[in-house]
């Protein structure tokens, strides 16, 4: 009866965190479906950061989002502990799922939605998405549905009454391999996304991101269009 | 059987979130009984800041903690909302329980643990202790206990198997006065904290905050060390 029940859905606004790799990249794509969007970015001293902040700003001339905001954050860097953010400890090259790669970020994702969380609250947008997936995955413990299912309950909680979020994970059961085949289908701009976690000009192909991306496409029998070393 | 159980105690290391306010001092003092410490301080475009800098460094002084880190954050400055951070709201100074107030920080508390998390997971810390207080508190709603319940829960399934992080809220259900005399009785160096809101060369005495202290202090029938205006 309000008129809130006869805007237009696309109004309604979604934030993605978007890193600007594929993952990320398809969860706009689905969310661009039903709403606007603001996209969130964090520059952490990733050593693939430049390349990603690239891909970012390509994205975002892409899908056109509503608002976008781009965070730096000294402190993963700061704090060490993770071979993607540290200059003394070496990308691993080998998928091994019984271990947590040294690629692993201490609670990234959790520093990640809990700034989500805060933004959305200030511009009102009740969906965040992000491209976290519990299929073909890194081994990381904040990429699983029951950790975001436990955040999103704590962000309800830690915010103000009238404000609602639910934490979107459209990729979350899917293979590396269907999300590859959803992004075609969604015209997924894959092009304009970089996966690699070194920053060389071409993406290595060797480290667990390329590999994981490589196989990806393979299996979904369609040629990545971004070049490899 | 393990060497572990042979330990001191005072080895195990707690990370004590530490805004330099009167009630971070207090559970600073609580910690320090039975733990090592390190100190986590945020600088995130509060109006105080540099004053909350400046006791942060003298509580650092004062308890000489294993470990410290101060936190640069541009992003509460950036998305605003609250009259803590922006310069176009004005700072309340009616406490008002039934609704949230301007000072609110859009999920500061949640952002706060989830870097929290992270830092504890690299150093080790197995405690985190925060002062937050449901009792004579400024209505946040992540100050309360549910919120940090399920907070806890969601950064023990976002972090490493081995990673097992316990929030410690030693003030949770203690009204203020009960802070100030459980301060006293550990010896608490009040004189060295700052709870205003606003950045005077002495304390507004005005603001929500310096009103709820001012209240404890005088209800536990001690005068509060700092100068006001």
């Amino acid at each position: 009866m309000s008129l809130n029940n006869h805007k237009n859905r696309k109004a309604d606004l979604a934030l993605v965190l978007l890193s600007a790799g594929m993952d990320s990249a398809v969860c706009a794509s689905v969310a661009a479906q039903e709403h606007a969007l603001a996209f969130l970015h964090f520059q952490y001293g990733q050593k693939a950061a430049k390349k990603e902040l690239e891909c970012f700003y390509r994205l975002v001339d892409h899908f056109k989002p509503q608002k976008y905001l781009v965070v730096e954050l000294t402190f993963f860097k700061i704090i060490g502990g993770s071979s993607l953010t540290s200059e003394e400890i070496e990308i691993s090259e080998s998928l091994n799922t019984q271990e947590i790669p040294s690629t692993y970020v201490p609670f990234r994702n959790g520093v990640f939605l809990s700034l989500a969380v805060a933004w959305a609250e200030v511009i009102g947008a009740e969906k965040i998405f992000i491209g976290v997936n519990e299929i073909d995955f890194s081994g990381y413990p904040d990429c699983r549905k029951e950790f975001i299912q436990a955040f999103n309950q704590a962000a309800n909680l830690g915010t103000k009454p009238e404000t609602k979020i639910m934490i979107e994970t459209p990729l979350i059961h899917l293979s590396k391999k269907e999300i590859v085949e959803l992004g075609i289908k969604l015209n997924t701009p894959f092009h304009l996304t970089w996966s690699c976690y070194r920053e060389t000009e071409k993406a290595c192909g060797r480290c667990d991101s390329c590999q994981i991306r490589l196989k990806a496409f393979k299996e979904a029998g369609i040629e990545d269009p971004i070049e490899y070393a």
